[in-house]
């Protein structure tokens, strides 16, 4: 089949060469003035894989989304809805759009697939990509399990027989709102887990594990999504990757600040923990490792006082 | 207060060091043929710490008995049985037995506290003490968060009032079985982590995590316990220490027997697993994850084929 892949970061070139790798036609899209796209165009690699040369390449957007009907998108989180906007005046009727980011909208506090639903005119299908899994990991072949997510399972079963091998099992996820919620979640653990290690205090990770699951899935359920889908892939799942895991942005955005070193990588989890911090407001549920994380990214607040006072605060039931 | 610690290895060891350090007057009982005693005998340290001189050693164990009115039991699981039928003939009534190991009864699949009560004769208070921390990191003043959990609330809080510092946070456990079953599994998925190192399939322990909680989580709410315990500091919360930890035993041990190295420690897993298959066959509910395990380590399969075939096998619904 055909795919289109929108987006030539990490993520968006790991996926055109995964998806040509297992047989699929493949157009990867770029913004022509992204230095990611004028690497690929004039080297075909970047730092983590090199693409075979029956990827197609372009910038131009209506030719991109003319190529095929099952659509890849994985731009910045916060730059959908106005990428969103553009696709309106293209032919985008009846085809499958999967978003492939993990993130919120930091303004709104609002999941992607509302935020895509809420600018796109024509009806077309939705589903998001999300789990564990790092391109160094894929590029050699390591396996993982990941998940396909949709309000319609039509869809989701399209995307699953059609992407799965024996690098990626994915799973039918069944709650879009709490794998969207918790893919995006992650990455704040992911840079409290960073602090952690940053502060010489990696071990108190576990308890992390433990805290920081029981935070989200207390956001999910009183949000109406199913609390359990916490500790599934999409969230916990990606603990491995995110909170220990040498590869991890966010992990080592966390553990930078702390060291008060420069880290130039985006760590979306800085934006995602204000929109989580709106979510905690709006729908009246404590978020205090989001509080503390946040605290420390925008406030300067010591790390070592936010998250000690978290863990070591006094004693009491385990609220569960 | 006084304490009184009965077994001297690692952990027991650590016990009297931490109880003594956080103001208490401790006796140290070990097994006079042990080398553990004798070594602590005559050097006062073991590889992890030097104890201080006003922590008496004994290995007497009626002396130890006598000395104080709460009990820290450190043994090796499985002998639990054999020492609990001793503890009889002395003047036991109404002290407070602390359980501090993590496993289960191999020949039975009966949870210590079950063990401990079936044979003790007269009425105590009986606790446990699970959670995450290693030895290594607290000897360090690098602090966690473990867990008392009890039958009896006041036990409970006795205990974690007097145990409390700044280095160990105590949270009071609510289900004792969930706790129990939680702390003693955590074991085997340790072994599965090490197979997963061992294999170089380490990005597979986030899809272990998600399994793993949710096989163990499945178990302790047809037992009757409460299914979220598991997502809780006694099992999740020690993932840190045992799926990531060099420190990690059965991590370590699960890793060498994949690589077929020899590896000398005690992994309390080999033996929790055969307890878990016990449950398994005796609650009718499927434990993957352990019965994979048990198939490389007593049936000697192959370790690669039986763990990718768990996380690979054909796509499903994320049983939630």
């Amino acid at each position: 089949m055909r795919v289109t892949v929108l987006g030539c970061g990490r993520w968006g070139s790991f996926l055109s060469w995964y998806a040509n790798k297992i047989g699929h036609e493949v157009m990867l899209w770029g913004r022509e003035e992204s230095k990611n796209y004028q690497n690929i165009v004039h080297n075909r690699t970047n730092e983590y894989l090199r693409l075979p040369q029956d990827i197609r390449l372009t910038n131009g957007i209506v030719d991109a989304i003319q190529f095929s009907d099952i659509i890849f998108i994985a731009i910045s989180a916060q730059e959908l809805r106005g990428f969103a906007k553009q696709l309106n005046s293209m032919e985008i009727a009846n085809k499958t759009f999967v978003l492939c980011m993990k993130g919120l909208e930091m303004e709104s506090g609002k999941r992607l697939s509302q935020v895509f639903i809420e600018e796109i005119h024509s009806s077309v299908n939705l589903a998001i990509w999300v789990g564990p899994g790092h391109v160094q990991d894929f590029v050699q072949d390591i396996p993982n399990c990941m998940v396909i997510d949709s309000d319609n399972v039509n869809t989701t079963k399209l995307l699953v027989d059609s992407l799965g091998s024996e690098t990626i099992r994915f799973y039918y996820g069944q709650d879009l709102l709490g794998n969207e919620i918790g893919a995006a979640a992650k990455n704040v653990i992911g840079i409290a887990a960073g602090m952690l290690d940053g502060l010489g205090y990696a071990s108190l990770k576990g308890a992390l594990m433990a805290r920081g699951t029981k935070e989200i899935a207390r956001l999910v359920k009183t949000m109406g999504g199913n609390e359990l889908t916490i500790y599934g892939l999409g969230h916990l799942g990606d603990y491995e990757a995110t909170v220990f895991s040498k590869h991890s942005h966010n992990r080592r955005f966390g553990e930078a600040l702390v060291k008060k070193e420069t880290f130039e990588k985006l760590a979306e989890g800085a934006a995602t923990v204000k929109a989580l911090l709106r979510l905690s407001t709006k729908y009246d549920v404590d978020l205090p490792i989001c509080e503390a994380v946040d605290s420390v990214i925008s406030e300067g607040n010591d790390p070592k006082e936010q998250l000690i006072k978290l863990f070591m605060r006094p004693v009491k039931f385990e609220s569960i």
